[in-house]
């Protein structure tokens, strides 16, 4: 029962939920907001798939032990119906500084776009998809349509 | 009307839809099987996001006059409800060779990972989403579980 999160009423909630436990390097979070389902896939940018709760969990370990990530999504464009959810996000992510080094913001030679795959279950809300990748450049200005709609 | 494409009932058989226009280098039926939201996304592989039909049908149609693509959805893995899909597949691609080229089959340094969003819609099942990227090396052999599950 420990291990149980409360329940996240909508996509925008897990989303935030997500990321902050990324910040945090909170892997027990972290896990619990995905599906409890084995099909539930993780990619990292330029890495292969990874399925089900053990893969993804020593993926974010990794991560975690090589000093974490500060990320952040922005600029969310998002479809959904009463069951589902899709976010399409840019991440904004700074690596936790260690001694002396700067920050490395991931905004200018490339820049990282993820789909984020949102589903209401027995549960709540969890995550059934996070898939991450490098585009090129800077991400293109948004058009005002989108800031109004949003 | 007559850009009005039969029902599908499932999001295997939009899936199969999706890629057998893209074989065909068919615009009208490839732009038909998206859902009517201008919240859309397509993501080619090293290429940024794009949102609804105008700059997603303009994308494709410069794939399509520079050869087209033969891309075949493997390896599928999925998670759904009753609303929505969400299918992650390794694309396999071939694209139409052109005299004396070899056709350019995507396995090998590296290959392509794509997560296919689809919902339920009025107009029956459509795609909200696809966001395809590169990964290192030839995928990773599938464990039993999955072929047993499939």
């Amino acid at each position: 029962m420990a291990r149980k999160k409360p329940l996240y009423g909508n996509a925008d909630e897990i989303e935030a939920a997500f990321y902050d436990a990324i910040c945090r390097a909170d892997i027990i979070t972290l896990m619990s907001l995905w599906a409890e389902d084995e099909e539930i896939v993780c990619i990292h940018p330029g890495a292969p798939r990874l399925f089900g709760h053990a893969a993804i969990r020593e993926s974010w370990e990794k991560i975690f032990a090589a000093g974490g990530l500060h990320l952040r999504a922005t600029r969310v464009h998002q479809t959904h119906n009463m069951l589902s959810a899709m976010h399409n996000v840019i991440e904004v992510a700074t690596t936790t500084p260690t001694a002396g080094d700067s920050p490395r913001v991931d905004e200018g030679d490339v820049h990282i776009l993820a789909t984020n795959v949102y589903a209401k279950t027995a549960q709540g809300w969890r995550i059934v998809a996070h898939h991450a990748s490098f585009a090129p450049g800077t991400p293109a200005p948004e058009p005002e349509r989108s800031a109004l709609l949003h």
